[in-house]
């Protein structure tokens, strides 16, 4: 009954207590402490998910240009996405293949060819070397080309994979996707602001965090203006209280539905969340208030519609994908979320807003207007998930039961279970076939 | 002779390395350099002292009415000490039992019951779960109450065990304690300033330093005002340029001995800091100068006495209890001191200046000069924590004599050691007996 | 071809690995990431270099009289560096023989002796004790010495090394470099100017960087003002573009040699980089532009010339001694570079400028015009080894190959390896051996 001290602290998980512990996962239940609170976990999270899965790392609207830029952050992997010549994106190792330097050392830029700032050797965008200096007869320049990072944009939203054998299920889950996608036009978008909130906290509890809505109605007055409360509930558990939003959201599905037919956009849930590499779940579904988007009163928060679309009343397109991104096209802008570990206690939660291309700050968009609901959110969710990093650290922590309306986080937790033990046994047998 | 490297520095001691150290450790000696810098000992120290001995956390004074709550940290543990609605002070594990967030997120406050932010499970002073929003038919709530926290008042000084079996001779420890603070009614205290400082050192150089005041004369100018500089010597050993202020505090006993004779208090020195798990030593003893109180010339800083006292002259009952604890009541304000580990490298030190309920700042007490001695003496012990912290982090530290004042510290090491001896031997028959 | 996670990050190296990875070194590439970036390695580089080999530490300017110290600080270990009252300079453990305590907590003073401030135990500069306070009967002082670090002055540089088995190729070294130094009167120095830069980047990256020009051209436009573009090539090797500047050089290195042939002043090149624990290499060359000195123009920073010289055309007498110092002796001034490590990321570069005892600030010399040179290359060189920690830092880094012109970084790290090498032997004897 208690047992404090059930739980071993952060201290010392060595290959075999992770294996254990994978192994001994309850579902319904929170995980172990160690799988949020330990740095060999963390370690093992880097490896077994975030460089062997789909990572979103940004839109395409980011890097507009030719040399336009991106540098990426993946535990300590850094990757430069930079979009080539011939319009096409493309991902590299940000080390320059001398003595390791890093390449490019700002979050964004734009470049004609990657310089290395220390040697000046010098990468194309397709990471060429095409230059190095004085060298010894024999180099052979065509082996030193950028490592590169495998990528696949769809509907405008980039995906990275370091591993060299990337989950091929992302041609599947991009057929799914895109047709969501394709009537917001992302390609036609620009960046209107982007925030960066580092959070004390393991990124899955940040991830198990926007997986519920359980603690939407005490938690989030902003987003609740436009969020109806039933969100996460079966239809049979609605509780009374909720019928009348309940009817409320029923009607505004209705006039959605219709206006989404007109469109040519697709509406149908699709959730694919356990059971292969690339987990996710889409759907389009009704905003409250106005109906139109992410703001105090539900109205568009960007004058200009985007793509060809011929109303605001579009509710919301929201996509997630396993590990790391979570996402909402509206009528009238994009917002989305990209999740990026850096420690076991420390989480970059990067969120963007994109309108049209030709929407004018001021004119068009009152930022603030665009940014609040997402912004306070955040700083909310933060500060529960710093909380729940916070509590599980205690040795007296013991894994909770899920409630009905935490489904989803449930399912988060199964996807991340199943693919860590992919990957441990595909490295089980990497082990036992060779030997660095 | 010359041997640097002799000690490892503070990387890597597995379970085998500690366990022989504590064995090797050399009465008489400080200890070998890991047992105050590695970070493995100082898991170790939570484990085997901090949750399995009895720790002082605070006064009844801070916690005066129903729903007043304190959280402290000890290690990675946080415990919520609550008074609840029947009077009684309990202590709970500060982490929800749903996904284990931290529930309550401030130092001190008051609530009714206890609400984690998050999803709003609530749960009563007293620990019992009341409320955890739409669960699945077959929750059962009283399954999740809080975990509880051993806890016992002794004469107002709030003590904690981390352990489910905390060492039952907190009873001798308390019927022998108590006679010596009833007089000065703890419970009829309240809070006139506290002071949190953090010293970059290890927890067991703070209470060593704590444990002889040969450093006394030359290190704390406030402190020596009214403290006799004999503070440690045997009578016999006494150096001649001492012998006037011996003859003083002998003086000053006899007048000491008749004023707690005639109030009902008890002086004598007991002293069992080794041989038993809550190793402690209490004695009442007579202040230099006015004799009355620790200010800079020993007269009283608070103008009410203290419970029915009639005199301020009443020196020092001093209490110290291992392994956390020092605490000084006087005729007119009492000064409790807590030592909590945050880190092999860092410990609090928390001081609260206790003054009669009714006396009135500005009026009965004026503020620095009833702090400043212990706030002067704290920064002056700080530094020479900090500096030994630092020299023995030198892989040329090797361990030293005590001198003969300095026989407390040798005590304090000894019950340390029995202590790592005792849990470890309760440790070993654990991991034979059964598995977890 | 592409293997993200070829290497495995900074995480969990056992002795095993790291041995492993010594003997896996290939000769002409920069060194596997662990190298550079674990804790592990860097604790095996402490006790296998710094504890090991000779580290420069000061200039014997740096402590001009009897009771001046300075305590440097080489990983874990502090060391006090004392001028004696016979004028010998000396260094002790700042580590108090009763409880460890720092003896001198700042970067440098004076004292008569040296007291530990804690409990007051007194040593003389040559570091015995003379006062301890009461002790028991039987306490012989004697015992306890302050522990000594061995010490050499060559040419007026302070060299110490931790081990009590120094590497006595010392004496060979120091009869090369010192008529090197002779004619520079470093003794007759005073310091001007000071500087401690902390660099977040591994020691071995900022040695690296010390040791090729191949970034100077593009890297350092301050010092290539006088700095011949050719450094670090082969004659043979030059590129067309150079030969002017190759020419210049040739012109300016005869003017030099006449004027060191008249003063009385070595000039060779002597270059032992590899194959002995001392490794070092000296020679005097011109400088370009005015000759003279590290400054703009090249011309002397400082209007009193160095010991008895007759010109200030006498280039650099430009020495490094692995594995910590770089050092430039002009006519006017001499400037000193001692790196210290202080974790696997973190390097102290220590620059000093002396110029002779007698000069003016203000008078015979500018501050700035003094020290602009190296303090801007300083600047340019630890943003280079900051991005060179970094990239390596990336699990996709591979070992990439060092051009011709960084054939002394290649030295550097060969040198390195021998040492490490020579270490495990050694420690592979000891353990078999005796048990400690």
């Amino acid at each position: 009954m208690h047992e404090p001290g059930a739980t071993a602290g952060s201290g010392g998980h060595g290959r075999t207590d992770i294996d254990r512990l994978i192994d001994e996962r309850v579902p319904g239940y929170s995980l172990a402490a160690p799988f949020y609170i330990s740095p060999e976990f963390f370690a093992r999270d880097i490896e077994a998910i975030f460089a062997s899965t789909w990572i979103f790392v940004a839109s395409s609207a980011e890097v507009p240009e030719p040399g336009d830029y991106l540098t990426i952050d993946i535990g300590a992997y850094s990757v430069i996405v930079i979009r080539d010549d011939d319009g096409e994106i493309r991902a590299h190792h940000n080390v320059c293949r001398h003595r390791g330097t890093r390449l490019l050392n700002d979050l964004s830029g734009s470049v004609g060819n990657i310089v290395c700032g220390y040697h000046q050797w010098t990468y194309t965008p397709s990471g060429e070397l095409i230059s190095a200096g004085v060298q010894a007869p024999g180099f052979d320049r065509s082996c030193f080309s950028l490592r590169s990072v495998n990528l696949r944009v769809i509907g405008g939203l980039i995906f990275i994979c370091l591993s060299p054998t990337p989950p091929d299920d992302i041609d599947e889950v991009a057929k799914v996707i895109e047709p969501y996608l394709a009537g917001h036009d992302i390609a036609g978008t620009k960046v209107a602001a982007q925030s960066d909130l580092i959070e004390d906290s393991n990124w899955k509890l940040v991830m198990e965090n926007n997986r519920e809505c359980y603690h939407c109605e005490a938690g989030h007055p902003e987003l609740t203006c436009t969020f109806f409360p039933t969100y996460g509930y079966d239809p049979d558990e609605i509780p009374k209280r909720l019928q009348p939003a309940y009817q409320r959201y029923l009607d505004a599905e209705d006039q959605l539905h219709a206006n989404c037919d007109r469109n040519g956009l697709p509406y149908a849930l699709v959730e694919e969340l356990t059971g292969r590499p690339t987990g996710f779940r889409i759907e389009r579904a009704a905003l409250d208030g106005k109906g139109e988007s992410y703001t105090m009163d539900g109205s568009a928060a960007s004058a200009k519609l985007l793509g060809d679309l011929d109303t605001f009343v579009l509710g919301r397109a929201s996509l997630h994908v396993q590990p790391n991104m979570w996402f909402h096209a509206m009528g009238d802008h994009v917002v989305t979320f990209s999740l990026l570990p850096l420690a076991e206690d420390k989480t970059l939660v990067r969120t963007t807003w994109l309108v049209h291309a030709d929407a004018e700050e001021g004119v068009d968009y009152d930022l603030d207007n665009l940014t609040t609901v997402w912004i306070k959110t955040n700083e909310q969710d933060a500060t529960f998930c710093e909380r729940g990093h916070l509590g599980i650290s205690s040795p007296a922590y013991v894994p909770g039961p899920y409630a009905p309306t935490e489904s989803q986080v449930d399912d988060f937790v199964t996807w991340y279970i199943e693919r860590l033990k992919a990957h441990k046994e595909l490295n089980g047998h990497k082990e036992k076939g060779m030997r660095r």
